[in-house]
């Protein structure tokens, strides 16, 4: 039996990688005679470049660049293997959060005016430098609003006021912006293909836009929120003047404090959904047609799996091809609706890992040894199935 | 597919019949066309009576009697139904713990020196006066300590002190029996066939015995220890004086505050483990060669399960027709020793039902919940494995 092993990361718990590894542990102790293969996924946030750099054999650099509000620090980016048959170009995949991320900045310093995507930029900049001829950029967990004008710059844009001065960097001063520069962009840096891992719907303004939805989680103040609004709705109309793409309603815009946006307006963007995007690059549908039964999972299996989710992605993937699923998870719902729902995207069974009364902190503790003994049963109950199926099926041939 | 679904009861959450009932809902709801049998199973302690009726279709019957202390009460035996074809006898079957039972008793009423095992004796004579012709007596959880002196005085015997007059009930007056008298036992009950569901190895006296091991959680305090065990030891005296049996260091005549040993003295008895003799009288040995997987349960997979419990019992009933067996708990063991040696035993594999960090209260609410929900992934597994396996199976033939 070939089981492909396909988590996401397990929030606060453990990676995709360390998830699939403890599924293999415990598949190869449930069954020997099993195969398995390890293909961690991410959903175009947290995880993404690992699961893409694991997904082609590919390679991980550190370079030095900044956080959200200035300070100094290690980030990484990835290049996708050679092995990626299907794409001659060299595509680097670079993670917004991990340069420009909430969680790289305490409540305490977090400053929703100032914080900026410039980080971010320095590691396209970089992986450009180092030879990409394509962007994946992973949106989500930004700690900014700045519509991605940070990173634009650090790409060579120039944001100026009615004076002529660059703005300061931070969605706060983009009320103050007057005009786009491109002059010192270079053009190999303007024409590379972006693609947009991007699961979020919001619009760049508005009430449904970034500012409003996301940026108290920030740290800004209502006040804050409206400056913020209104300096994206200015950037639109300085990208509608600097080259006529009007992107204040579009879908997608507001993803990572309007980096969706600024990336639409000012580059050579195409948004995908994530999981769809990381199915695509890891090889997901080679990987689903080799096995016979797909084991995913992620740290919740709840009311939001089957919507856009790894756990679901797959599946759907699979199911395409007549391959069942199999999900497990930190928490597992009980909710009837949601179990069918999971169940029509190709979902069979769902387990739960934990092994009895807990409170959170010890289950998380304990995540991979749960993954690993609930796959090793998963395995022992796919091989007793298997055995008995055969022994029915094939007793007709053989008296045949 | 065939599944046979013979848990033990969750202790504190539902009966063995509740969760049976619980996992042919999940079976049906994981794969419609499986076609599952219940067999709700016990070891012998709680759950005895109604396992067994349930599995021949036998009869339950009230009758008035006493508790351990004397105070009136309802209790239940049951009689096998006629589709017992193995056994020509009419057998009833009592659980000890029904009128005996320590849960019949709060802790403040309880008393060790004076409790007793008569009511139990009532429920035996009911059920001989109603036909039986062969009793089933599941030992454990009594509230006694009178070696099951109770019990057969109210079939008859007598125990009487140098004065030749009946000691009270309850194992505190058993240092002043002298006597045995069993004039006034009609030969009908002192032969009739008694068979004791017994777990426990424990002999009636000594640091092992059921007084030092068992008492003190029944209410007694250390004097009165040593006082019940003089009075076990006075009455393995006694026994011998009254037909030479020698019982006071068999293993398995301390159950039941020494009610083993009472009947073994006494009466036509024979011991059995409890889940050996209920899988005999419930048929389990065809229930699982009629089946291709087994699902049983407990409330608690830990290393007590390899030894001597229902899903032990079943599972290496199953092996020995090379059926596997799946286990579910409330509550499941991670310890890699313990896990092997369910394997060894049969269990291929075992899920917990916790659907995520809960507390035990919570838990225990949702028990049927939970078994239901993952008994439908167990039967998804199944499913998918099986459509695999054949598919791989035939197609071979197919092409021949």
């Amino acid at each position: 039996m070939r089981i492909l092993l396909a988590p996401d990361s397990f929030k606060e718990a453990a990676s995709a990688e360390a998830i699939a590894q403890a599924m293999a542990r415990g598949i190869k102790r449930g069954n020997p005679q099993a195969e398995c293969r390890l293909m961690p996924l991410s959903d175009g946030g947290e995880g993404l470049t690992q699961a893409l750099v694991h997904a082609t054999a590919g390679t991980l650099h550190n370079v030095e660049t900044v956080d959200a509000i200035g300070r100094p620090i290690t980030a990484q980016f990835g290049f996708l293997g050679n092995n990626h048959a299907s794409c001659i170009l060299h595509t680097a995949v670079v993670e917004l959060a991990s340069a420009s991320g909430l969680e790289r900045v305490s409540p305490a310093d977090r400053n929703a005016l100032s914080a900026s995507t410039f980080g971010t930029g320095l590691l396209i900049r970089a992986a450009i430098d180092a030879g990409a001829d394509r962007i994946v950029l992973g949106l989500g967990g930004s700690a900014t609003t700045d519509g991605g004008t940070g990173l634009a710059r650090a790409l060579g844009f120039r944001f100026l006021d009615t004076a002529g001065h660059d703005i300061p960097l931070g969605g706060g001063s983009l009320v103050d912006l007057e005009r786009i520069d491109d002059s010192e962009v270079p053009d190999f840096v303007k024409n590379v293909p972006i693609v947009l891992a991007c699961d979020v719907a919001n619009p760049l303004t508005g009430p449904e836009g970034t500012a409003h939805v996301f940026a108290p989680q920030k740290g800004a103040n209502t006040a804050q929120v409206e400056l913020l609004d209104q300096g994206l709705a200015n950037l639109a109309h300085a990208i509608m003047q600097y080259n006529g793409r009007d992107i204040e309603r579009i879908p997608g815009t507001g993803a990572a404090g309007g980096t969706g946006g600024g990336m639409l307006g000012l580059f050579n963007t195409t948004v995908r959904p994530g999981i769809e995007l990381v199915l695509d690059l890891a090889h997901g549908r080679e990987a689903c047609a080799w096995a016979d039964v797909i084991i995913t999972g992620e740290g919740s299996i709840d009311s939001q799996t089957p919507y856009g989710k790894v756990p679901n992605g797959i599946a759907k993937l699979a199911q395409s091809q007549g391959k069942p699923t199999i999900a497990i998870g930190g928490t597992v719902t009980r909710d009837p609706h949601t179990i069918e729902a999971l169940n029509e995207t190709g979902i069979v069974a769902t387990f739960g890992i934990a092994p009895g009364s807990a409170d959170l902190a010890t289950l998380i503790a304990n995540t991979e040894r749960n993954v690993e003994i609930t796959c090793a049963a998963i395995a022992g109950t796919l091989r007793v199935a298997s055995a008995t199926a055969v022994a029915a099926a094939t007793s007709p041939c053989e008296s045949a």
